[in-house]
């Protein structure tokens, strides 16, 4: 099943982002200033356990958040994919996933394992990570994404945007990167990338299209911050944030049982982590900063609308 | 990889309770007189979800539970095999598992899925249950247990018996339980079937032979029984414990966000279910009441060693 309706999304973006407007900001081509700063605040790994799904469905009710993206290869699949069939409204992606990276609560691929070889342990289980296994096959990659994207529209859920777990898509190689954008052409949906990468993996502007939605910036909250200046991180983002498009990616959930049980081998995005983005962008100051700096919120359903109603 | 040792069991079983033994109880065989009432305090669904984990780990090391059986399937089948691979002494099992029975958490086969496409949804999981799917294919559910047993020995767990999720292995006729027989013999790991159920379905019996362990009786609750009833419902059983050797099939859990989210479409066998076996297990009463009723907890690990050493 594919979604049609994408397809002339793809064809209006590109009648009206032709390669002579390329000197148009992103910001402009949606038809707001180019000095506008629009901000996606973006919660990933929707679906990876309860406890980030009850953060982010709470995070995106309040509309502090607003908009997500769901790992369809994990158990709590079915719950996101739930809410998302009865919240049509709600900025759903699908965060294309192929590692599985925690030690004591695993998942493995959607597809057949025969089809992605190169993807799985020994146990059958996605790799924990890629650096002891550097033969990623591209066309394991594409079995993989196609399954993950077939399961997600059979289940209900029509993602606004593609993004990609742990960057696997992003960070390793013209030719994965290039599955990724495929695949989104194929099915009329916009991958997440930022001009912010460019510098680091030059085949990225080089793979894309004048066609092809590009966010200007992204910032993320790293593991050299500490618990105290957590805050202190994202005020001083929301204060220095450049005019354009740019993507928070944050990371909510709730530090409860299950959710320090999954994390309990190492603290980067584990279970403190996760209640410290969630307490962050639910607190009355986060909205008192995005009205003080003038940001206007954007989803990426809104991006691809902004641009078929020109 | 085969437990090689415990064929050394089935042939040192073999040898012990010739057919003409039949006439003796397996209380009597193993070394007890026979009006020895043998209990095993077995908790299903180790791996499930770590709330179960969690409330079984904690049972099993206060001693109140004795045994336990673990679902390879599931996605905290990690931690259950790394506990038990600390854990040697405990008495796991593999709670085979052919269906994936909740709604907004769910689980496919270890199999590779064209191995069992009997077995599996349209979204790759395994049914919801077997009602409008009699069509299951005995071969494939000899693909999907082989490949469970295979994943467990490869993650360490040393199985000391087999037993099935929701019973499927013993209520869905010859072929399929002469599937979990013959897998039970060629790894040498006892099958939990109990006398308590040939009336019901007479291929069982037909199907064992004097090799094989066969429990005496199996006690289980179930939902006409209210919450206000819950601890008379065991004290009863305790009290009118027969001789021989008895199976409390129990299932325990810490009735949490996870374990709430897990079972929210149904109370049976849910979150409050759990913490309700939890509490009873773990209680001095319980205690009490085994001193009282002069019951000998007894493990699956024990029945073979006691008759190994015959």
């Amino acid at each position: 099943m594919k979604l049609q309706s994408h397809w002339i999304c793809v064809v209006l973006l590109t009648a009206i982002f032709p390669v002579n407007a390329a000197a148009q900001t992103l910001a402009e081509k949606l038809g707001y200033p180019k000095d506008a700063k629009l901000l996606i605040v973006h919660a990933d790994d929707v679906a990876e356990t309860h406890a980030v799904n009850a953060a982010t469905f709470q995070a995106l009710e309040s509309g502090a958040v607003n908009s997500a993206s769901i790992m369809v290869p994990c158990p709590w699949f079915p719950e996101a994919a739930d809410y998302a069939k009865s919240h049509p409204g709600v900025d759903f992606g699908l965060h294309l996933t192929l590692t599985s990276e925690r030690v004591y609560y695993r998942w493995g691929p959607v597809a057949v394992r025969e089809k992605v070889p190169s993807l799985v342990d020994g146990n059958g289980y996605f790799h924990h990570d890629w650096d002891h296994h550097p033969r990623i096959d591209p066309r394991d990659v594409e079995n993989e994404l196609r399954a993950q994207i077939e399961r997600a529209l059979a289940m209900g859920v029509r993602p606004s945007h593609f993004d990609s777990h742990q960057y696997r898509l992003i960070e390793n190689g013209k030719e994965i990167f290039q599955v990724f954008l495929r695949l989104g052409h194929e099915y009329g949906v916009p991958i997440f990338v930022t001009r912010d990468w460019f510098a680091e993996h030059p085949y990225l502007e080089s793979s894309l299209g004048p066609q092809d939605l590009v966010l200007d910036h992204t910032v993320t909250i790293s593991p050299d911050v500490t618990a105290e200046k957590w805050a202190d991180f994202y005020r001083d983002a929301l204060k220095n944030l450049q005019p354009g498009v740019t993507e928070f990616v944050i990371h909510v959930g709730l530090d409860d049982e299950e959710l320090r049980a999954f994390s309990r081998e190492r603290a980067t995005w584990g279970a403190a982590w996760r209640q410290r983005d969630f307490g962050f962008f639910m607190s009355s100051e986060f909205r008192r900063l995005l009205e003080e700096q003038r940001v206007k919120l954007i989803t990426w359903r809104e991006l691809a609308k902004a641009a078929a109603s020109r």
